[in-house]
Parts: structure tokens; C-alpha cells; sequence
């Protein structure tokens, strides 16, 4: 679609400066953004490419507005404002409500009428599909889930029985919402499986990345609260309750019985261990592991970057035998006569 | 369902303590337990919550037994008990023997007439389903795979040629057994694709994870024993063999050509090299890494707790010169004449 | 099938040392590989293992033949010899050319004649099939999706709208291509979908494993360059470019806007960080967190072996106080009146 600078001024709140009868139709990247495309800078950092741009228009805030050589919205928060813009240019393809003719829909189930359930979609009996929701072709969505409004299974979701789901959700494929959670009772050394009888519970405002899991609750539900975005190939344990409006990157692995607090921002390939609390606003960086809860807001890490091989080889071998180091240095101290009064002397 | 604590008692061998005609047709968590809720304590160390209970009886241990307000079933394995009495309360749907109108089946298929075939399942030539199998909707089941009794394939599970899978398995949405393992010679400086000719044989008990892969051998198979149970996005490389009754949490991923041995125990996000052959009764803390083999039953680690972030940006850099460090102290040592006989002193 | 070692050798360019008429119809390893089976040894290593083979013939360089009691083909690169002959005996099963009654293809969809959708495979509209490909069943294809040939999508694989993949790829079961990117902006704690309005490109001779994900561009495309082995749960986000004939094993993590060079080998778990370049011929050891640009090829580790969990946990301990220990040996040294004129001195 096509849209003059003027329109966009309006519709989003931003002051322009240039023609406000120029007309955009995309977007694109700061360096690759043409005449017909819209463009966006968030970081002052980089003003300094701004002087090339030929975009037709630039969404940024007022202080790196006079450096641009194009039309210019001054937004608060060029990013948002980039974001909205972009999904006015490429809305989703429309809904085709209705049931595709191959759908399996359980003739209780309660489908919104403006609901599109897509081919080979299986949904079951007392399922609660809501207004201009998808269910996208091959999902399947066991007995007595419920769906709010809007919201949208791209294709391939699994979603288990019970399981409800808030409005406005994206869940993108091959994600899995509620098979068991991994309970089983140790019995001289088998295992017996403790039947996960609780459910999985999402908030509104919900994306949920393409083959995520969240697994059913033990006893009592699963909770991913409102406005919380999970990447791909993310592990949400049983009993696990992550907090409204936090954001988890890709491969992030969540023991089970674990909070996160709200607004949390965990890094790619984090492990939380289970049975601990994370407060509201904790950032906890890539790769990193938590293995205790967290009761102070702050950003927390345990990465190790890569060194080039040999020399890690030596570093490893060193942090391997740290614990003679200390008794060394220990030892020397008392032979000098002479100890810090450092923290650390009185524990060796 | 409803039973009652009298038959619960006779059914799985408990003391009873309390009204053997007060009925149950739940479970709960301990604080969330009302009247006609089953309950269990098998941590002594949380026995002091026991007082508060309002359940219709506490599963628990003679020793406990004594603090109970209310019914108690006695048990010698309290966690093993609920998780019995949990599947008797909760039992699975019946199935519908037969195969679903929509499903496609071979006709050289084996299928057991109390199996069930779900919507849309696929299951391929020569296949073996056994005795109250359910292959769920979606599943894809290829030629010639052979499925003991009981097994359940719970919905869109993907099962390549030749695999054989044992009795009363349980199979988690999304889960691949079978895909061909990572195999490829190089060949200045581009990779020749080997092809994988083993299958994947998993033993009876067994339960799989959501979206886990397992990967189909190279020459031979990729070997699951019974009772393994395996959580959800695990990585199982070919010709690897989990030893039976082994438990590993999400997100865990093992190289081709490994080996546990028996009971093993694996943390979340932990990382196994290939060819290494861990022994019988090794545990490994959630997200260490193994990179030798392992012939000593025990605990084992390197998992790296978090700090703060300011706090372990200090403590990285000071990892990164550890070895000018040790030589500090070792030129300190010979400065002062002096050098604690500590194993390391040789070394450097 | 069946073949002669005469017709190995000039089929594959092979010195033969044994009977030309002998027959081999299999592969096996070298210690189980009986007289009808090829078998191969690429280490000079094992050279010993040969001399107990009773493989029908026994690929391998011209060094080892000396050692082998059995017929040998000399090889140059014996273990992508030994893959082409894998091929050959293995060969994949034939396609079935058109589509399945139950596959839904939209009408304006290019399917060459010579492809074959499968079972409940769904193609959308403007997609292009090329010839010999197979698309698996229940697998997702959207709108405007490009194939070349003989590409085949095993089984239940999505393929998100305008996605472009070369010829010869092999997409294993449970990938998805093309989901959206993780894409948000934050504004007041809470987060706006920024649309992801780019898409994947796939090279040719691609594979890619079961259940990875492979997300959309958010502005330009995600890019999976020719050659290049992605085994099985890895997770590429947006705007990556993984650069030509690279080997990523499983359930490693790419963060967005990150560049991998050529040939780069990439061990399980590996993380990378987003908005990294690494130049071509980059090695990564499994587990290892790479957090900034690498521009000199060779190989790079942050991997921590484990160890038995007591003696690890007395090495945080000392790990996290080693801030301390550096000042105590540092007070150590000004107390004797002697320092190392080491690198690290100056910085403390």
C-alpha cells in the first residue's frame, strides 16, 4: 500500500518536516532505504549515517532530525514509531473466516464466526475460539482450550487440552503449548510418571517463537503473563510463572517451579535453574546461568567469551588448579610475615 | 472420578489413617489442597507445612504421618504413591480404536484393531502398531516403523524409517525420532553427505520431550533403553545409546557416538561431546559440559553461577590473566626464597 | 542393490586391490562389516583395526591398503568416497511425480511435473516447485515460496511466505524457515511488534536439521549461503548470514544481525551474540560463547570442562573471589619490595 508522509504524520503523532504530499510504500534500512521507503533512527550514535540517507522519509527524534538531508518525523520513540508504521504498510493478509473445508472442528467446539480455523486445523470438542482469531493450517488444539480475540497460531501449533490463551497473541510454528511437564517419581532407580494435571496459562499480548515449548503444569498451571515475548526454541518448565512484559531470546531454558518477575529481558541460551525467583526488571546476559533467586533489579552474567583455543587451553588449566594458587600465596603471606587484610584471607 | 481413602489404601498398599469412607477425586498442591483433594509430603525437611493441610488426605511417610491434621496415607515412597493415585484420579481419554476417516494408512500397515489412528496421520508401508497404540493426530510415521503396546504418539510426532519404539512410550508433540543424522565428509573445503543408513530403537518406558530429536544412526542405530525419560528440545546425536532408566532435562544435547551408562541423570542445557561413554550413575548439574569420558559413578559440574554484571566483568578479565598471575606469585616465591610444596609449584 | 568392486573403482575412480566380480550390497562399520559389506578407514590412526576385517572391501588411502587382509578401493579422501558409495547403495526412495489427492495446491502455484507434494502437504499461492523436489508430508509452504530441484522438504517442514531455497537442499522434519524475527521495540516497558518484513534466502546444497529454526529478515533477508550444514535445534535469527559451506552442529544460537564467514565449523551450544562478524574459516569449540567480531581464522574456545561437583564447587568459590586473591598477591609483592615486571602489574 502507498501512504503520503502527511497521512503518516497524522496518524502517528509526529511533527514533519518535508512535503507532506510525498509518498511512501516500504520500508527499509537506513543505508538501503530508497525514495519510496521509510527508514528509522533510534541511536544518536549513529546520526553520522544519516547525512547519506535517500529515504523518503526518516523517523527519528528531534535532536537528530536537523542532520538529515530528507523528510523527517520527529517521533518520541522513533523505534515504536518505525514499528507502526511498518505494520500499516504490511498488514497480515485478511482472515478468511470460516472453517477451511478440511478442518476436523468438534461440533462443540465455539468458533468465533469471524474466526479462520486453516486447512487440516484439528480442533477439539468444548474448544473457545474467539473473534478474528487464526488457527493456522495444521495446528492442533486439543479439547477446552480457549482463545481470546485477534489472536493468531500461524501454522503447525500444538496447543493442549485446557490450555488458554490470552488476545492478541502471535504463536509462531511448530511452537508447543502443554504437553506434560517432566514429573516422574524415582522408585529404586525407575521412574514412575507423576500425571501433569495443571494447564498452561498466556496472558494477552503474547508472541511466542516458532518450536518453543511450555509445558503443562504438574498441579497448578504454567503462566506466561500479558505482553510477554519469547523467542524460538525457548523451554518453559512446568509451574513456571514469567512476568508481565518480559522478554526472552532464543534457546533460553527455564527449570521447572521458577518466577520471573515483570519487565525481565533474559539473554539467548540462558538457563534458570528450578524452584527460584527472579524480581521485576533483572536483564541477565547470553549464555549466562542462574542457579539462585534474584531479589535486587539489575543486570546479571556468568558468560565466558572465547579466547582463541590454545590460550583458553592454558586458562583452563590455570582456573583447574586455582585452589593451590591461593594456598600458595597463602603460604608465602605467612612466610613474609605479611597479609593483606583483605576480605579473602581470613576464609583460606 | 471419585474413590474413596479405603480403597486408595487397599489399591496401592498405604497405611490409612483417617475415614476409609471419605472420598477423594482430585489432587493438589500441599497449600492448595481442600477437602476432596489428595495431597502428598515427601520431604521430611517441609513437614512443618504439613499442620496447615486441609486436604482430603496427605500422602507421606511414617514419620511425617504424626504432624498430619488430616487423613494420611502412609507410604514408603510418597512421591511414587501420588504419582499412582494421580493416574488413577486422571486418567487418560479412552481411545477410539480404529484409524480416523482422515487418517492414510498403508495397506500393508500392521495395525492392531484396539489402536488408534488420529486425523491426519500418516502411517507408511509395513508399519507395526501394537495393541492400544494411539498415533495422534498429525503424527507422520514412515515406512516399516515398528510400535510395541501402549505406546502413545501424542499428536504431530515424526517417526522415520525403520524405527522401533518399545511399550508404553510416551511421544510429546513435535518430537523427531529418526531425521538423519549429522554426517558429512569434507572434501576441500565442501561436505559430502554420508548417508544415514541406521535407524533409532528405543526401549519400553520410555518417555520423549516435546520437539527433542533423535537422530537416526550413521551405519547402526541410535540406541534409546527402557525407562529413559527425555525432556522437551533435546539434541541426540547418531549412534549414541542412552543407558536405561537415565533422566535428562530440557534443552540437553549429546554428540554423535556417546554413550551413558545406566540411571544416569542429566541436568538442563548440559553439553556432552561425542564419542565419550559416561559410566552407570553419573549425575551432571545443569548446563556443565562433558568433554571426557566418565568411569566413576558421582556428581559432576561446571556450571557457573551468575554475579552481577559489573561484579563478573572483573572477575573475567581477571580469568583472562590468570597465567601472568601464577607467574606473579611464582617470581614472588623465588624472590623471598620460598615455595609452599604444593603440587602446582612444579608445573610452572 | 548390489555392485561389483569392479564397478565401484571406475565409478568412483577408485585403485581396486582384490576380485573385480566380488559383490558388496551394504555398509557397515569396520568391525562389524561382513563380506557383502563396504566399509571405509579415513585415519591412519586405526590402521591396526584393519588387520581383523572381514568387510567385502575396505575404502582407504593408499598407505592403510597395505594392512588390509580384505579387497581394498584406494581412495584420495577415503570417507567421501565412502559417502558417494553409501549413496549409491542406499538410494533414496523413489519420488512419486504430481501431488497427493489430500495435498492442497493453490492454483496458481508453478509445480514441475517431475516434483511430488505429499500427504496433507500444503502449497500456497505463487509458489514455485522445481523439478524432483519432494515436498514432505504435512509440510507448510506459503505463498510465494521458491524451491529449485531436487530439493526435498523430508516431512512436516515450514516454509514462511517468500522464502527462496536453491536446488539440492535437504530440509529435515519439524524445520521452520521464516518465522518472524524477534523483533520488538520498548516503549514505556512494554513491547511493539516491529513487523519483520524480510524473508529467508537458501543456497544451494543446503541441510538443513530437524526442528531448527531459521528466522525472516526484519527489513532485508536472513541468509543461508550455499553448502552449509545445519544440523539439528539450532536457532538463526534475523538477519544473519551464515557464510558458504559452513557446518553448524546442534543446538547452537545465533543472535540477529550476525555474519559467520566461510567454512567457519561451529560445535554444539555454541552461542554467538548478535551483530558480530566472523571471518571466513572460524572453528568454535562446543559451548563456547563468542560475544565479539573475530577477524583472524583458527579456532576458539570458552568451553569448562567438568569436574567432580565438590572440587568445582571449591573452584567458583575461588574463581569469584579471585578479584581479591590478584590484590593480596599484589600487597604481597610492594611488602617484599619485588614485582614481576609482568604484563598484569601495571593493571592492578
Amino acid at each position: 500500500m502507498t501512504i503520503t508522509l502527511g497521512e503518516l504524520a497524522v496518524r502517528f503523532g509526529c511533527e514533519l518536516r518535508g512535503d507532506p504530499a510525498a509518498v511512501v510504500d516500504s520500508v527499509a534500512s537506513l543505508s538501503q532505504a530508497g525514495d519510496r521507503a521509510v527508514t528509522f533512527l533510534a541511536n544518536p550514535k549513529y546520526v553520522a549515517q544519516l547525512k547519506d540517507s535517500r529515504a523518503g522519509a526518516v523517523i527519528t527524534d528531534a535532536r537528530s532530525a536537523a542532520s538529515s538531508p530528507v523528510p523527517v518525523l520527529i517521533a518520541a520513540n522513533p523505534h515504536a514509531t518505525f514499528a507502526r508504521v511498518a505494520g500499516l504498510l504490511y498488514p497480515e493478509p485478511p482472515l478468511n473466516p470460516g472453517a477451511h473445508p478440511t478442518a476436523i472442528v468438534a461440533s462443540d467446539a465455539h468458533i468465533h464466526p469471524s474466526a479462520e480455523i486453516g486447512a487440516y486445523a484439528v480442533v477439539g470438542a468444548g474448544a473457545r475460539i474467539g473473534a478474528r482469531c487464526l488457527i493456522g493450517p495444521h495446528s492442533v488444539v486439543q479439547r477446552d482450550v480457549s482463545c481470546g480475540e485477534d489472536t493468531r497460531l500461524v501454522a503447525r501449533v500444538f496447543v493442549g487440552h485446557g490450555v488458554t490463551i490470552g488476545s492478541r497473541c502471535i504463536i509462531q510454528p511448530g511452537a508447543v503449548l502443554g504437553g506434560d511437564g517432566f514429573g516422574f517419581a524415582n522408585e529404586k532407580g525407575t521412574w514412575v510418571k507423576v500425571p501433569q494435571v495443571g494447564s498452561v496459562t498466556v496472558g494477552d499480548d503474547v508472541e511466542i517463537g516458532a518450536n518453543t515449548t511450555i509445558d503443562r503444569g504438574a498441579i497448578e498451571d504454567t503462566v506466561i503473563e500479558e505482553g510477554v515475548k519469547l523467542d524460538n526454541l525457548i523451554m518453559i518448565g512446568h509451574n513456571c510463572r514469567i512476568g508481565a512484559h518480559s522478554a526472552l531470546a532464543g534457546s533460553v531454558g527455564i527449570a521447572g517451579s521458577t518466577t520471573l518477575g515483570k519487565r525481565c529481558i533474559i539473554g539467548g541460551q540462558v538457563g534458570i535453574t528450578g524452584h527460584v525467583t527472579l524480581c521485576d526488571d533483572v536483564a541477565v546476559l547470553g549464555t549466562s546461568f542462574i542457579s539462585h533467586s534474584i531479589s535486587k533489579p539489575g543486570v546479571y552474567s556468568s558468560a565466558l567469551p572465547a579466547e582463541e583455543a590454545g590460550t583458553w587451553r592454558r586458562i583452563v588449566a590455570r582456573i583447574k588448579r586455582i585452589d593451590g594458587t591461593v594456598r600458595r600465596l597463602r603460604a608465602v603471606e605467612k612466610h613474609v610475615g605479611f597479609s593483606a587484610q583483605d576480605q579473602d584471607s581470613s576464609e583460606d
